[in-house]
């Protein structure tokens, strides 16, 4: 074992910083690495933590870290932002925030920028989440910011996820409908201090309705205001449920077979991705891209005769 | 040459609604399609028009399709919206007031979602513009809407780019001088009626200021109200400048000839990746997930492994 996955298995805080930071900069050395540290990572409860910008994500996952402390599991938290490169910048106050609100050291924080790139982060997430059950973290809260598909990815990679929504959310339970309430395993209805609360939760409750009767688990609706801390306690409560649940009757290994196969793919697909560009760069491709530029030849047609000198 | 690539030269139009909803939904007939079409595409002026949510894209958008219709130019709107799982669908509204704005029958209009997924967006995107040359077409404005790389990649893809901001946008410039800025050959600076709207052209006029000094061309700030219409004549104006120095000294050819060569860099990756996924659905890769799933292996070394066999 090197000496860098060695400090970070017995939990060296600068260690593990230093490995997330290879991951965030796709450094080569980083896939040995993390094939070393792969046999010590998978056994943390893995959290996702999504919804809508301004729903108050940071907060609860702050108060989260919290309730799992003191039901004595050490935590990780990784926030990604997924960054617009027109309003990225913006979350850098909520992390701070995140941190004053845990205020324990036994709580290790981390977010994890892009820039505006959504490419890699999901993998770079992952990667990150198996550095901290690497350095021994029992439960790991992943939260998504920012808009797009990298949430739906990042949430694929989690064993429970919370949805966090706000009253104000209700004139989208339609698009929400169509994708996202299924990825929840619990809900949280935040600022339900605010009117059209009363409407989202009976609204919502309709949605989730009868989902359980596949496998046992009807998605709960909890009210929170999280800066208060009100109903936090409950979303904790029904994430510990969940725990019990995915670890009965096989579930979780279950559910960990479907992401290992998934991220075989997707792995597989970034490799060659990689490996193809690199021929590109050696100029492979350039008797093809001369066809297009003035040789008369559509873009359409090139790439696939290309292609198929492939795969 | 097909029926449907006969019509779509011809004009008609609902054969280029058939043809877009084709490239929507990744027909098997498209890459035919569009590879007859490819001769007769290239043509059009290509106006991006970008920006923050909010900043009035297109307002500005419809109002500059009139402005380029009175010039003569027969014109086709591309509307591409990001939109996120969480946010999607706000933007219907929008469009239906821009079909209001232009109310010219002679300007063929055409939005194109994705539901929340970002992946071909960009391809499918450049396939519209170019059914809209094909048809036709004399200037084809590109708005994107949503927010992320996508609009980045959009941009690639066109001649001229017109960055729309707002007041509101001061507190991000710092954001935006990263990457943003570079990419803009006119700034609307729109709702400048506002307060900040002096500050923000002061700022921004320090930021281009000598840009032009490469290529002698300096992105021109036009303030503008679009609802009002007042300086959307500028910003036409502006962008007929470009398009007279883009044909002057052979720069637009150069432009169009790096296009191309990272267009058949992109639907080259995407045809591996398609080939590839292929392979994994015929359940070439099994004994590889296998080695993975309870095989003790880990998912690193064996895409490394797999990848091999292929790129």
């Amino acid at each position: 074992m090197t000496d860098l996955a060695a400090r970070i298995c017995a939990g060296d805080v600068r260690s593990v910083a230093r490995a997330i930071s290879l991951i965030e900069r796709n450094d080569s050395s980083v896939v040995g690495l993390l094939s070393e540290l792969y046999p010590y990572s998978g056994k943390a409860y893995r959290v996702g933590i999504t919804g809508p910008p301004g729903a108050g994500k940071s907060t609860l996952t702050g108060r989260l870290a919290a309730c799992f402390r003191r039901a004595g599991n050490s935590v990780g938290v990784l926030a990604v932002d997924i960054t617009s490169p027109f309003t990225g910048g913006a979350l850098l106050g909520d992390r701070i925030r995140m941190q004053a609100l845990t205020a324990d050291p036994g709580v290790f924080i981390r977010s994890m920028g892009n820039g505006g790139q959504a490419g890699g982060l999901c993998r770079a997430a992952q990667d990150a989440v198996r550095v901290m059950e690497a350095m021994g973290k029992e439960v790991v809260l992943v939260e998504t910011a920012g808009a797009g598909q990298t949430e739906v990815d990042v949430v694929h990679q989690v064993d429970a996820v919370v949805l966090v929504l706000v009253p104000e959310s209700g004139d989208e339970i339609q698009v929400l409908k169509a994708g996202v309430l299924e990825i929840a395993d619990v809900i949280a209805l935040n600022k339900s201090d605010r009117p059209g609360a009363d409407t989202l939760v009976r609204e919502l409750g309709e949605m989730v309705h009868g989902q359980g009767e596949m496998d046992g688990w009807e998605t709960p609706l909890v009210r929170t205001v999280a800066t208060e801390g009100r109903g936090v306690e409950d979303v904790f409560e029904k994430l510990e449920a969940y725990r019990v649940h995915l670890n009965t009757g096989g579930r979780l290994a279950r559910l960990r077979g479907v992401q290992a196969k998934r991220e075989v793919k997707e792995r597989l697909r970034e490799v060659v991705l990689a490996r193809l560009d690199a021929r590109w760069d050696a100029g492979e491709m350039e008797a093809a891209v001369a066809e297009v530029c003035g040789g008369g030849k559509d873009p359409y047609r090139v790439a696939m005769e290309v292609a198929r000198g492939y795969v």
